[in-house]
């Protein structure tokens, strides 16, 4: 019998920071037929907030810190505002969502990160999801909305990359369902030319990926991201793609898909 | 075949604003045996970060009001900070804690208060429990945390008070469970002399509630309290108890339990 299809979508900034873009991304996702999951990033919403109550952010060797006072307010952003505000607005258009921190249900066992001798603050690298849990609330007709805060199953709460939290969930899940992972941000997809928004790589694998880093045609935040793809695809996770809004939607055809396969 | 237990705790901003006092309780919480569910209110975090973002409190008629901004504070302390604290302790006591808002998996629909012209601001009166859905999560050995932060499925969220809520749920799950419901406060029950700590009334039935009400022993903000109890009894619910972090300690033996029967 082949597996349930589960789609999984993570959203950046570039949504979360605009209303209007932000209620039409979320009524096209609840329109999405079958099982989803949604994990969402932060936005400018926490530096707003750490401003307003006079926070400075705290940088150590031009690395932001996650401190004790900055985690608080991602934690307060994260997963009380945006985390019910996204599932107060899929309940209006009748997707059955549910606000998740790692935390919550132990969904995301996380440690903090601590590499050669650095203290990266409150960051947290994830260990284990429970896949058991969001497999029950995915059989019950739930859709789970994961903020990037996750626990150490010691009191502790974590700041995590919301990206590196949507590839382990989908290569995870993969174990249960057969996996599509979407990463939707401001582009239509991985670009040739950062200068042509039409300059779309639509198919990228491995040896392609090599390629574009060697050449420069991709560097700095695309790297880790890309980086998360390739992670998904090698530990079972279906299909990833990479693309703007309109990515959930059937019509769209412009966009990035990543395989491992050799391409054809 | 006789109902399975459900044990229904709340507990206020006493506990949520002392560390020690709520990590205590948590531990104790975390040691119950079998079914069981939390609900928090909200403690001074609010105002202290409504006063570091330079927010005042509306005030209409002497009347506290949630505006808009206020309601931005209260989803990031209670549902954010507050909620995913709380759930993150239980799991380090392993209690399998899910931390929730009304809007997560619709577990509390509501409407916002409007009582003959007078605008409440975003408040919000309880209009349906989603039972099911939380049996689900009790069923699979989860224990829920609610804050008192609703919504009204049409993707606007709602403050509403704490105590109402824990009453609320506690009504719902009597379908399933022998629920039992206890309000932890700062007092070690309702007492018969305000000066005197000791002087608890162990037993109060609906008679003996209006004479304590007529004879002025209880007033101002044990009237609605002991409402929400009355209510809870008059509708299904088995046992509520009124009392301190004790309460929950099988060694206590000092606070208020309500009854709808007669004293005999």
């Amino acid at each position: 019998m082949s597996k349930q299809q589960l789609y999984i979508v993570k959203i950046g900034g570039n949504i979360i920071d605009n209303e209007m873009a932000l209620a039409s991304f979320l009524k096209d996702f609840s329109a999405l037929e079958g099982l989803k999951l949604l994990v969402h990033g932060g936005g400018k919403k926490a530096d707003e907030i750490s401003e307003s109550m006079g926070l400075s952010s705290k940088m150590i060797a031009g690395r932001r810190v996650t401190d004790e006072a900055t985690l608080e307010v991602v934690t307060m952003v994260y997963a009380g505002l945006l985390n019910k505000e996204i599932t107060a607005q899929l309940q209006k258009f009748d997707c059955n969502a549910l606000g998740l921190s790692g935390a919550d249900g132990n969904c995301i066992l996380a440690h903090k990160r601590i590499v050669a001798d650095v203290d990266y603050g409150f960051a947290g690298d994830v260990d284990a999801i429970n896949s058991e849990f969001i497999k029950v609330l995915l059989q019950n007709k739930v859709t789970p909305v994961f903020c990037a805060i996750t626990h150490d199953k010691n009191g502790q709460l974590l700041n995590t990359n919301a990206d590196t939290i949507a590839s382990e969930i989908a290569i995870a899940m993969s174990e249960f369902y057969e996996v599509t992972l979407n990463y939707v941000f401001e582009l239509k997809g991985v670009l040739e030319n950062i200068k042509d928004e039409n300059s779309v790589i639509q198919y990228i694998n491995i040896e392609k990926y090599e390629q574009l880093i060697e050449s420069g045609i991709i560097s700095e935040g695309m790297v880790p991201k890309l980086h998360n793809c390739f992670n998904a695809l090698k530990k079972g996770v279906q299909k990833v793609n990479i693309g703007n809004a309109s990515l959930i939607k059937n019509t769209n055809n412009l966009f990035t898909s990543l395989t491992i396969d050799n391409l054809s």
